[in-house]
């Protein structure tokens, strides 16, 4: 029989995970700030809890999924939360700082049981069709019990180690290259827009040739189109996550200047009232700097 | 029977491409500022002259592949080249600004003679193995004449209309993309190496998943295994390259940030003596502003 | 006669401002937390005391200097601090966020108390000189009350009004202007030394001329000179600055491409262990990249 | 009696100034590509010429305030130009690299004349005034021999050796410090404002205290009235300037991060058609970048 799973925070990304694991057969406990957001879920089985604690049980394997470091602590800090899980296994993946994540493991240590960080690559429809990258991280024997859970929303886990906050240096690296990623494609498309070149054409040239990455296609695309609406990841979060970036690089002491003007166009793009839009929209920065409407 | 073509330039990308005219059955006369270059292709049959004109003969097609603006300038400028080559067309492969290509263009047109950019994605050795993209902008008729000829150099010709520095623009467009996705993962890899990963790891992580671009993935793992050695492309050469880049942001009034960074990187590589190290050493900034070895 | 103050913090600008006040004949409570740094005043008549509490009396003033939002909190939020200081003022001299001195005159206010910022300009010597020049905002009636007080350790009182956060914003405009000051004159000078020219000669031209203003003069001569130690002002504490400067301009919205650039100059130098210079030696940066000793 | 000198290139700063070598008793013979902007002088006893070689004569002193490299080397380069000035010394105001000083001085040594490098800092309206500060490069000689022609035209010249090209590196390095002294005080004040402070109250503050050099008083203060037009130095000349600054920092292999940040910053002002506004308006960028209208 399988186990019953705890599953905190039904967000954009956290609905259709927690729906994977549904659809696997596992049972499943669930919890949202915002109750409704239960129903969904409590329809195909799931039991809703009115309380963080209540998530997980003795023992058992609880899944967060929230939206930054504070939220993490806020939910490591609830009542009676690391109480009731003692023996079990807090599976993270929410894209925390890497000294959130270490500092989480730590209480859990303290207090009996065990956390993995296990961000994930992905947008919600990735998500809901099971097509995410999980980056796992902890201590071996906890990491070996999950993972078989984590083939269940994913398309594949790699692992990097005991280290709690490894998983989440590597989540962080890559949405750090992916916003650089669309920032060298806006610079790129503009130049070539300027030069009279369709940015659609150039986009799929790269993207057939030397820059043939689906990221990368499908942003270089996306960044032709100027299609930031709707938003698969809102900028606002998008800068939110340089910030992890960029205090991580400050605890690590490693400069990163390409991530320090990203954040700049992101926080650019909130000012001017993109909060909402698509983070690839922080591609407007350089077509605006060079005069397009 | 297959025409004579002339080919100016035999470095390290043109003596390769040259051989594959070769190989193909093509008829050759090779002209090299350095002589002695043209001897391996003599030996397999081509026919070495003295000057630049006599490369080409009326009617006739001469590539072109050289360091730079300046270089092309003297091509068309050296004597009697524009004349001997009247009704016949110039297949420029050299990495130029699309306004040195234009004004070439316009030269060629006012002698009764075509110019076409044909510059290439690839390193020497994708030259040597007819692995090249080429990039393929001017006159339609023209464009129409060389495109078999190109099919003999590069897996793939993508045509970019009717101006001439159409090929230019996408040529530096992809340069930059390079070495700006070279500059990410530096930073990216730093963070993670003073994080106590193995950027090789990481490497290999991101060059199956999100940026699995062969571009990507081999660039990842030479700044992770810190391989500067044997160069592929120079890096004073990526430098001349990112000048071009900003020159043509120049004058399309078209800022680019992360190009400007990038030039201040790699002008920072040759003033510390890195010139002639791969320009993937642009890497060693980010690693040495993080303290590391 | 004279009240007697607390003064909380007796670091390298603490002290000799505690100094000044004790000069001018007031009577003083002080406080640190390495508690032998309070012996040179008690001997000049000053009483310490064992907590933080106790510095002040009720309807009195108190002083405090100390290192950044944490240790203002920590203050603020310590045992029986706010209940002694009823009716009371408390004048914050350091380099905290406004968002910390906002929160800091809140609780001040809900606790019956005044919370004013009074952050300073002025290295060690100067505050031994009382050539400081003094920040003030809060309250309209505590800023006058601590006004008389602040004469006597300065050269100069500026008052920007009611917004309790306004003294700190000018603060950290001020410092971020220092840095961007150090690094401009940095590149320059290095320019001009690859040019050949004399760096100290290029200082004194322009701090007589364009640049006249002594804190330029000052760091244009140390820069040229490269004269990082024994440190005015520590580097690490530089970035603790612009650290405060970034999160800042997060909260505002409003991008700081240069202050980004210098968060990573001096991120660089406290990861190359350059923390305890001076922060002028943020001008290594510039001299590095371009291949100088 | 006075010698009769050559004045070439009557535009905003070299009228002011040909006037004041008029006013000081000296005889003109004026040039200027548009031949009625030599009228005002002639009308106060100047000679108007028809070719650039007419305005000198054998063994005479020659000046010339031309915009750019392009412009000094095609009067060097024009017809008769050195064959007359032989003996003669050309003193060369015009704001140029270091590496086209150092050429023209080059032909002029083999022509048998000199060339010295004299640009100057000030607006045009300083050079009314005979406010101006002149630096002075070039063999010891033809430096003696026009210095006291120098100290008509400004109030100080100071000397900087024997390299032709070395006053114009200083220069150079002054127009970049004032440069980053407008886009620092632009985050300044746009933090400032966005804090709800009054950023003329801040320039104010600065100027009086930390910052008290008049360039940046005046900016500062311009920078927060918004008083970008008329322009005392036009936006577009700034891009060209901060374009020389960065081929000098190429040839000198000396990155300037603070410099490229300005190029762009510049080059978004031209492409949004500002390019007519004082090059202050550079701080349009930091205000807009904040969402500020």
């Amino acid at each position: 029989m399988r186990e019953k799973i705890g599953f905190i925070g039904l967000g954009a990304m956290g609905a259709p995970i927690a729906g994977n694991l549904l659809a696997a057969g596992h049972a499943l406990r669930v919890f949202n700030r915002t109750p409704e957001k239960t129903k969904p879920l409590v329809e195909r089985g799931a039991e809703a809890v009115k309380t963080l604690a209540e998530a997980s049980e003795p023992g058992g394997v609880v899944f967060t999924m929230v939206t930054d470091d504070a939220a993490l602590h806020d939910i490591v800090a609830s009542d009676g939360f690391l109480e009731r899980l003692r023996g079990g296994v807090h599976v993270s993946m929410s894209t925390v700082t890497p000294k959130a994540a270490r500092a989480a493991a730590k209480r859990h240590a303290d207090a009996g049981s065990d956390y993995v960080a296990a961000p994930v690559f992905g947008r919600p429809q990735a998500a809901a069709e099971k097509q995410l990258w999980v980056c796992l991280s902890g201590e071996a024997g906890p990491r070996d019990r999950v993972r078989p859970l984590l083939s269940d929303v994913g398309r594949g886990t790699s692992d990097f180690g005991d280290d709690p906050g490894a998983a989440n240096v590597v989540k962080l690296c890559g949405n750090f290259m992916l916003a650089a990623s669309i920032e060298m494609m806006a610079e790129a498309w503009t130049l070539a827009a300027k030069n009279g070149l369709e940015p659609e054409e150039i986009a799929k040239f790269f993207g057939e040739t030397l820059f043939s990455a689906p990221a990368l296609k499908n942003y270089g695309a996306t960044v032709a189109a100027k299609r930031w609406s709707p938003p698969g990841f809102r900028l606002a979060l998008g800068l939110k996550d340089l910030e992890l970036v960029l205090a991580t690089s400050r605890e690590a002491k490693a400069p990163m200047p390409f991530a320090s003007l990203l954040r700049d166009r992101l926080l650019a793009g909130v000012a001017r009232g993109r909060g909402d839009l698509d983070w690839s929209a922080l591609a407007m920065g350089a077509a605006e700097d060079a005069g397009l409407p």
